[in-house]
């Protein structure tokens, strides 16, 4: 063999970590910006991927990259359990993708998930279970079974996009037999409702009638770049989990005490208690206190800290004083917000709460979130 | 088997075509604009490109996407033949990669050239064998051999990243034995005179004096979206082939005739002969003929029909006008041109021709080319 | 007097000229890219804008800086005749903007129109004179001596904003009969069916209906980047104007011809004569021609070449073919472009017009234009 | 006269009005992100600007909604008093431009400094006369006496733009007679480091050497728009104040402190005492802390929080680990920090400064400021 036909192991794994080290070297993290709430930490999560080890078109760690390059903090990758297109090219090892992902999401500092996705005709449709040890445990034929394997392995149970044209052509959630005994059992935890580029409003008044956590998921299969137009702004579905800490425990302990949100698109959907401080966190209001004399006006500055737009609608009357109707705050923007006092006020200087809604904030039954916009105002004749 | 057990396989081939033909649907395709020139289309290629069939991230379906959405017109998958470090989970079979991606470049309008990277140490380095009709053919322990079984069976053997820091530390191309006697063979028709982020100006001399063609391309391992800056203006490195038409047996022709340039970051790479009616087409004045009495001036449109930045720089004096000493004329732009009439000059129509380079076009010895910006003034008193 | 408090006129008179030459020196022309159509010149202007002669705020250069940076040909600065509000420190001079842009504009190869803005209470309301040769003669008491003095003069006579909430607070566009008078004297050319941020659709049906020219302006007062987000791809209204020259006399000869069109917003609003053509040289089907076998599909690649985005709504069936229901191509993008043979169909080769309407291109009634997609398609079993 | 000839003053002070209140409705705020210093708030200032009252092309108003715009807290306005070019068309009175801006400003919670240019020839060149009462006093024919009036006002006197084409054709910075005249008499406070587009390194070091402010300003005639590619992400030079607090008072005060930097371009131009904390206001190092084994390496997340762009190189050696040579973070960016253990390091926990210069941050002699990444590690065997 001559010299130019031999070539040694050794410069093929320099030539592989050469690659492997400079796929982020120069790249940003672009940060959705999305305040902490009192007590808690804002993670960035999406509990719904694919790669090539099912029906995924990418290499696990490119999962991790680009969650890094998105801004996420938190990923499982997913892969259908009973559904593997690729395996004439790929072997199948349920494990596998948790493996190869693992060390790079340590390298970048990302939480990795272990997941799989139980894949079943509806009813009862397809199921997430996450923080389990041992993906290829649940490969069994009874859908009963394979979720109590996960329930053994502590998993987080979370039934996967119930509106999916896939499976319900027309698009309605629909809740079978099937899903009371998995609630009765104590095997399900949280119910997607964002998928992809689906919203269920319906599956929101669900969970908040059973007690399930909200969960909103790419369900990516191909590489993110193409599935969202990330220069003209859009962002793949995530759920915002508010943990104590930033750890994988702290993230499993708040994904079973219902500690989410979901961002989708320019929408913040979730419940009440977190929504209202998640939305408080966002805005705030520049350069008063405010004096208007007479039934004059006056301009503060009301600025968007976060990179979730904000639209609001005023939602009711002040006695004293009068608020703009409506106002659309692009992210990281300041406008001016004029107050004008109203006719025949008193004189002096009141702490005022003007009722808002902010139309793109949706708790249940899609309604849009009431929030206040508290200002100072002194007012004279 | 309860019925939640089972899933037929036709549920999971529609799953799956869900999947496949929705990954482009809403996306547009970026077509950076670059003019043909006389005789000839102008294609968009890149010859160099990886998978998870050798060290690449993404399954081959995924590279002809990004090709369609980043505006290629061509693309080959060249996995390597010896480095296989995925073998654990992905069989080998070096065909496969072209055979998953050509339905797919085919639905999409794209021609997909079929391509294997024989990966040795150097000297000889790495060489892509481009339009071969068999690549396992060319898994051979000898180096000659496998190109040997890739020029029988037609092939354009490229030398890749001839100045690789990964096999010349020191970041200097070499001509090696080996190489001369490839040239003397018939064996070699081209090098890559860019790749990924390199630009090698010896070799584009090595190219001019040894008749050989100059390729670029990407070279790419992971998503493109995590190497390029997209919404920042970054493109991949390209090869621009002057075919006679949008075929592959035109492509290869060119290839072969060496009727190419290369796009890099925000310069254009090539032969003379090619970049000056490139250049050409790039650019016009708009809005003449202009009128000067006297030593005045006027001022004429001049705009950047093209997605390439166009920066000149006067080179030598008209002895009737002056224009501008330099000017930069960002993608599609339009810039004032003015031009001024000197002293003494006589009166009359002239058709003049303005000398200048344009210094990010590349010629032989990175030499700025030589353009002329040509515009008809009528001089009066 | 030291030398110091001498300050010469030459030297102040030269420190001038560097401030007037700098202004636009790198400053790059976007133009919006939108097609000539058969015959004629498609040049894009606005015939009413403010200084600070009138009510404006900014210099009478600043309209033409402004003009030829935001792609325009032509404009007309159209000040108040009546109202003066700078009147106690800016002298009032009706002819004074025309005569202090006239040189700028020349020198950027601007077309600049001169006008005046006659200023009443509605009936009749506001009416810009272009084409004038002295505004300081339409300076009279009476309405219509002010008209008749404007159309001595060969005046293209323009009722601006019929449904201005400053005149008509229900934003009601009403004729009065004042309008009647003009219109049957011949002192009434066009109407403003879009002004600054409105669109009266009821108006462009009184143009159709009484063989007037449709006009869309931006009526600016503050500096345009004040007014528009053109980072985010705002644009200011504008009349697109079909002329069969670059030249004022042209521009001048079309208006009275009605051949316009307005582009205001994501919209072209016009009659069915000019959209058409100009929608058809908005869009190119690629890559074909088609060919189809059974009941299969094919892609083609859909093209916008102009910066007018494109809503296509399927408006009829084809009894060979289908395409899609609906596309939306932004500015300058390709997409895909679906056909699919339907069953039972014939074999051969056939030229196919699929019926479209633009959603965004609006003739009479505010309708949606019908266009047609042409492929040929190539049909086997 | 018939009921459409007149036209009632009320009805045109509402029209007046309208425009007024729409100008910046809709419109938001671009702040950039700057952080405050300890002690101090950083306000955004810019003390040079022109208006039409001089050689200027907008109103007074405009300069405010600009400033607004652009994200600007303190704005004067500078007309010459001994340069008119427009008094044929503009009554001349050098209070006006701060009387017709100053209701705006404070409707829009800016602050407005009154100010004016003496304006005469090198020596001794431009002044701004700062936070005067009343500029009309100081058109005296005498420079001195022009100063001296100012000074009698309390005003800050800032020497423009010493450097300045216009003035000086070698672009050579000179310090005259009269200069240390002015200086001797504590009639000089500030001079312009930054102009425009220019920066005059040499004048940076006047200031310390003669404790001077160092001021940069956009000095604009033209609406900024024309002037800069704000899409871009250009933007004007501006002084950055570091005041007690948000008054004209407190500003006033920190100018004469000389409590000032400039943000020039990518530029930060000033006192090392303020250079530093305001770049370790820019910066934040998350996700730790680090833990390496042997002679590993971890990466973590630094952070850009500001809208400066931070270019940092190593500026020496800690002997336990080494970071990057050089790294660049583009405005709101986060990229990985990878640091790596020497050999042969001790076990236990370090606190670490790794010392690194931030080349655009320029103290004296334009000298890159030197900082320090703080990051504590665990190393073990």
């Amino acid at each position: 063999m001559s010299s130019t036909g031999r070539h040694s192991h050794v410069f093929l794994t320099v030539l592989f970590c050469l690659v492997m080290v400079s796929a982020l070297s120069g790249q940003t993290r672009d940060e959705p910006r999305i305040p902490d709430i009192p007590g808690y930490v804002t993670l960035k999560c999406d509990f719904h991927t694919h790669t090539v080890f099912s029906d995924g078109s990418v290499w696990p760690t490119v999962r991790v990259d680009e969650a890094w390059r998105e801004g996420l903090d938190v990923i499982a990758i997913t892969d259908h359990l009973e559904y593997q297109p690729h395996k004439k090219d790929v072997a199948v090892d349920h494990n596998r993708p948790y493996e190869l992902a693992r060390s790079r999401a340590a390298s970048l500092g990302l939480i990795l998930v272990r997941g799989t996705e139980i894949t079943r005709r509806m009813p009862p449709g397809h199921f997430n279970a996450l923080f389990i040890e041992d993906a290829a445990a649940l490969d069994k034929p009874e859908f009963l079974d394979a979720v109590e394997a996960a329930v053994s392995q502590g998993a987080f149970i979370l039934w996967n996009h119930p509106g999916w044209k896939g499976q319900q052509p027309d698009g309605v959630s629909r809740w079978y037999d099937i899903h009371t005994t998995l609630l009765e059992k104590g095997w399900l935890h949280g119910i997607e409702t964002v998928n992809s580029v689906e919203y269920y409003p319906a599956v929101q008044d669900w969970c908040l009638e059973k007690d399930l956590t909200m969960v909103g998921n790419s369900d990516i299969h191909a590489p993110t770049f193409l599935s969202f137009d990330f220069a003209g702004g859009e962002h793949r579905a995530m759920t915002l989990v508010f943990a104590e800490e930033r750890t994988r425990e702290a993230v499993r302990d708040a994904m079973f005490a219902g500690r989410t949100a979901i961002y989708f698109k320019q929408m913040v959907i979730g419940k009440q208690e977190y929504l209202e401080p998640l939305a408080r966190g966002c805005f705030t209001l520049r350069h008063g206190p405010a004096r208007i004399s007479g039934t004059g006006s006056c301009n503060l500055w009301l600025t968007n800290t976060s990179d979730i737009p904000l639209y609001f609608e005023t939602d009711g009357e002040d006695p004293l004083v009068s608020g703009p109707e409506s106002l659309s705050l692009p992210p990281r923007s300041t406008v001016l917000f004029r107050i004008a006092a109203r006719e025949d006020h008193r004189s002096g200087t009141f702490d005022i709460r003007l009722p808002y809604r902010l139309t793109n904030f949706k708790t249940a039954g899609a309604a849009s979130l009431r929030t206040e916009i508290h200002v100072s105002v002194t007012l004279t004749e």
